[in-house]
């Protein structure tokens, strides 16, 4: 009896052991599978209707003189375009610029809250806190310290810029035409002041949905120092909790914004 | 007796259990510390003497007419200067663009080989095979899928030009001025040949040391499809070994090179 109650306990311990080393390595790093939430930046790459889009220019590509084949290039874009991240300065003064951002506060488990059943038959959809709320009914409470990614299902159309923004235009007169999902304000300040995130992030142009004009949820979040990602790619591949994101924008000094590359990591079970 | 023996049984389970417990949280993501291997890009971020410079114009910067804070800038600046990525296509036509890397292949385990006790009193040094056959004695194979970061110590010069890279000149006439190390072509084909690894990097302007005409080292990895990370900061914080490094380019499409956010994980213990 005795014998077969150590060996339960061992099997017990055993058990649990591996599905943790599971995870990692001998060494330490987790295996699993990474996976790019970023567009690629190309003449394609969808701007605000106002902002200078990417453009490349060739420095030089072919062989030279000395027999070698090579490339360069040059690029120029404004900070706000692609998958990028917004920093609080954007909309908040004093708060952290791109490169004052602890890169600890773009590391972490995440969470997917999937709004896009009601978001792709509304596309000026506002991400409510009841939305929250039922993610959480479902998954438990919203961690600590954790990264929130808001799925609405538009990233499929970032081909498309009418379907995707609502406009193909650009310029100032384009800008009431937008017509995109976003986080709404009470949401935005239900988060910030309820929960303790570290980042939020969508698959949309702007946290602010494309009809906002004094972009409320940017204030909100920016205020409390939350910096968003936005036009995030593939977020559909992550589940609504379990997986872990790196946010790496590019350390632009004083930046408001810059280009962020995003992945997600699903460790292997 | 058997008690005894089942109770150490259980004890050394139970340990071993618990270092590996040590590493994940109960959610799986590690716990450890993130440290930033990325100098900033602003006016005196150091570029190729013959490349264009990153600069930043502000488009909006102030109050808004409708009472809110609001700031947005946009940037140009050469794909090789910086913290930045080499993409294999930069010396080796039909290779890996920036795009086409694959992300797991720059996020991973990482070693550092630290020569700077040579370089630091030799700015022309190349590190050697016999520096990496110095190390495997000291800490075992270099493991396969590694990502190699070499540690010359010309980090620290940075903010000065003329020790950093022996010029502050820009223009064709500045490059045969350019002195710092870099890896031996012979050490890029044995890396190359007859180990097995990810990515490699430096804490200097270039793969190839200042006084290199033909990049050798560059045209070797990249005909293996290895990107090389150059400017990289702060490799002093890291072991020689049992570090993650993740290192994510800006997504550039057809990209040769891309500014790169780059940084290091220790695990907690």
């Amino acid at each position: 009896m005795k014998t077969l109650f150590y060996s339960l306990l061992i099997l017990t311990l055993f058990s649990s052991c591996s599905q943790d080393a599971g995870k990692v390595t001998l060494n330490g790093f987790p295996s699993g599978q990474w996976i790019d939430l970023t567009h690629t930046f190309d003449e394609n790459t969808i701007y605000w209707p106002t902002a200078e889009k990417f453009s490349l220019d060739t420095v030089f590509e072919g062989m030279t003189e000395k027999g070698y084949y090579y490339s360069a290039f040059q690029y120029c874009a404004a900070e706000h375009g692609g998958t990028h991240l917004d920093a609080p300065i954007h909309f908040a003064s004093g708060k952290n610029t791109v490169d004052q951002i602890p890169v600890d506060q773009l590391i972490g488990e995440a969470i997917v809250v999937d709004v896009s059943t009601k978001a792709l038959v509304d596309r000026d959809y506002l991400i409510s806190v009841d939305d929250f709320q039922t993610w959480e009914i479902q998954n438990g409470p919203i961690p600590d310290d954790v990264i929130v990614l808001l799925y609405t299902g538009y990233d499929q159309f970032w081909q498309n810029p009418i379907k995707y923004m609502g406009t193909d235009e650009t310029g100032e007169q384009a800008v009431a035409k937008l017509h995109f999902p976003g986080l709404h304000p009470d949401a935005a300040t239900w988060l910030s002041e309820n929960r303790k995130i570290k980042a939020i992030g969508l698959d949309t142009p702007s946290i602010d949905f494309g009809q906002s004009t004094y972009f409320e949820s940017h204030q909100i979040l920016f205020k409390h120092n939350i910096p968003a990602f936005e036009n995030v790619a593939n977020l559909k591949q992550l589940p609504a909790k379990g997986s872990w994101v790196v946010a790496l924008p590019m350390k632009i000094g004083n930046g408001s914004g810059a280009p962020l590359r995003i992945v997600g990591f699903l460790a292997d079970k």
